[in-house]
């Protein structure tokens, strides 16, 4: 469990760094808005596996996830190549969801174990952040359904 | 679109690489059934994407995709280092529910753009394939809260 918190200790912390520069990137207000809102949820997020670390009584450090190193990688191409066409906001949607599910996997397993370990604390934290992300999801799901309509309208 | 179509190919194709060694890593013969399921469903996923690289009238070519070569290079490490230990089949089932995720976010934005695009046999079959991965990341749930459970018994 322990490998898992330093991992998502990283991934949250490449993810604060690279949303505003997606969210600068976003053509339509709602999606910089939305990226903006995850931002600040991400800053809780953060906070929450430090507590983690704490109750585990171990040093607050995280080890690199590569992973989403990648996925950020791929939405930095996705600015630079769909930059002023109509597709940005639909690969900007797509990438982050694609971080979201990472997300939603990981802090999945991370909860079953904690409870595993009856750290119920713990598990109720991962439970917290787990909810967030899928909302996050559930949310950008929707942003690319209506744009969807407005190009087919 | 087609971005996407071929990532996913090339990913389909490294998870139908990836699945018979997690299979026999696996502890748990429940664990090993499941992941042998999943190989099946992703010889027909892979069949689905031909179709659509068909309808989109292009050659069927995949592009390497760097996130899941990641999440596979990670399950690696987990049978490597946990080989023998109790937390294997925890890490197995985590590490598939990544890749699962990855691919739930993908074939969810591939059917709204087929949507969007007014490709309606091809946003079908996204569909399909979304609700396979769909159920197969349940299954996981399913499998590491039992386990859980039988260890916390």
């Amino acid at each position: 469990m322990l490998d898992t918190v330093k991992d998502m200790y990283n991934a949250e912390k490449q993810v604060l760094r690279a949303l505003p520069r997606m969210a600068k990137a976003a053509a339509s207000e709602e999606l910089r808005q939305s990226l903006e809102k995850h931002r600040k949820e991400t800053e809780e997020q953060i906070k929450r596996l430090e507590s983690v670390f704490e109750m585990m009584g171990k040093a607050v450090r995280g080890k690199t996830c590569e992973a989403i190193q990648g996925l950020i990688e791929e939405g930095k191409e996705i600015i630079e190549e769909y930059a002023d066409s109509d597709a940005l906001d639909a690969g900007l949607v797509a990438a982050n969801q694609a971080i979201e599910h990472y997300e939603i996997s990981r802090y999945g397993s991370l909860r079953t174990w904690a409870e595993q370990l009856g750290m119920k604390k713990a598990a109720q934290l991962f439970e917290k952040s787990l909810q967030e992300e899928k909302k996050t999801d559930e949310l950008l799901t929707r942003l690319a359904e209506q744009q969807a309509n407005r190009m087919a309208a």
